[in-house]
């Protein structure tokens, strides 16, 4: 089985963020991860680029149910046709999840994932919990990740 | 149509909050509403023996598969087998909101009612955006989520 | 707790299936029976308005995220976004399914509502298993799905 | 993206449809595609071996939330935790299906799979509509469902 881990974030952020996304992918990627995201534009697009420049597996569970709503660099497409509703399948899929940016539906997301007490850190986004650890770069990221991860 | 208002807060909170709930689910039949929860304990079931006392109709949508489940409080019971993942459910069947307390879940809840833009107020809750209006009684929660509301 | 019976069948389909909906709506609330339904048209609509009728209540379980998708019979509107997927909902929330007509949807929930050994009776529908009752009348499809009822 | 064919089936079935699953991965695997199921046993578990057998990629989206549920032929598990409700996604995740044996789940899949005018083939399995194509071989199976898949 390969471990996902899954990157949340907005659709639409600034270029620091979308920066931010590009790193956490090809570091998600470097680490002998696969990645798992909601398959869109934005951090999902992003993420999933740098993932796959690092040969790195990306598995997008879209909300809508056509293949091509996806962005190009996912390789693994899950329509769900389940609309937002998605996002906690998105949750579920990953083994650990990094939040960078994002809006109230990343907030939904970092509820869910604190919710199923899985490992989470977050990149300049939503400070709600303790238990969502702040990082500043990717790589920082990937290492206090990794440290909650049951390996 | 029966519109609902939807009231969302955690299984287990201390009894200020349960009180609370008891008195919200009394304001929403008062007012002619109908009140849709995800049909459990705690805030759920006291929001429920609240609007039933007075007269209203309520509706759970629960975690399991099985009537049950569901507190006694409950006249329409909508089991989904879907766990944490009816949370939108709930607050797609309202057409407002009211958050009580809660822990992670509420928090989902709310993102995911912020995100839809319906509207919500929060009693003793989850501060996470200005478009949660924060009120301190339940008297003052029908105020508000009314003036909101598309009536 | 209000028992529900679940009434599954097309949104298009001959007139005489529409008349079987309308006559099984009606015998639902004559029982003392909710019903619940996808709350679109077609079988759906004429059974919900049959029992509107006969002073029941009517719960529907639409596809989409507008309450106005649903037909005007409806008192309860539970809109999922899911799409098809909330054919499962409805047969989750029935005590017991009438089939009535209906294309590739409606099998979908004859299969899931034989997979949850759920009574099921089915009028001039898909013949599966010989656990789908077959009935001719709507006060037939009441009395033999009663039988088969846990009351 | 890689393209993935869906097979669908039981748990539990006879040894000759394990082995028509066990040859369906493998065929699968050699025309170059993905596969996606379930990811339980009986079939699901049979077609991912075969495929994993013949360097294929497995994706099982599964009923539970735990990974460890999932067959140890999947290299991609998404959890979902919403049990039966989850057989839509498999449908949705498929370019074509392959239906082997099969009880009431996999009818569900069978119609879901024909309302959404998906190609399918059959192998043993329910016979409900000219629409899904019968076939007796695994060889037999890949090319009449490729006849029917837009590539």
């Amino acid at each position: 089985m390969k471990r996902l881990i899954g990157v949340i974030g907005a659709r639409e952020c600034p270029p620091e963020s979308l920066e931010l996304a590009y790193q956490v992918g090809r570091e998600i990627a470097r680490h002998g991860f696969g990645l798992v995201c909601g398959g869109m534009k934005g951090v999902m697009e992003e993420s999933a680029r740098g993932c796959k420049e690092e040969g790195g597996l990306t598995v997008g569970i879209i909300p809508g149910d056509d293949f091509s709503q996806a962005n190009p660099f996912i390789d693994i497409v899950i329509p769900t046709a389940m609309g937002i509703m998605r996002n906690l399948l998105v949750v579920r899929a990953a083994a650990g999840l990094i939040a960078i940016d994002g809006k109230y539906g990343t907030l939904s997301e970092i509820a869910y994932a604190l919710q199923l007490q899985k490992p989470i850190v977050g990149l300049n986004t939503w400070d709600v919990s303790a238990e969502l650890t702040k990082v500043n770069t990717a790589q920082e990221a990937l290492k206090k990740l990794l440290e909650q991860m049951d390996l």
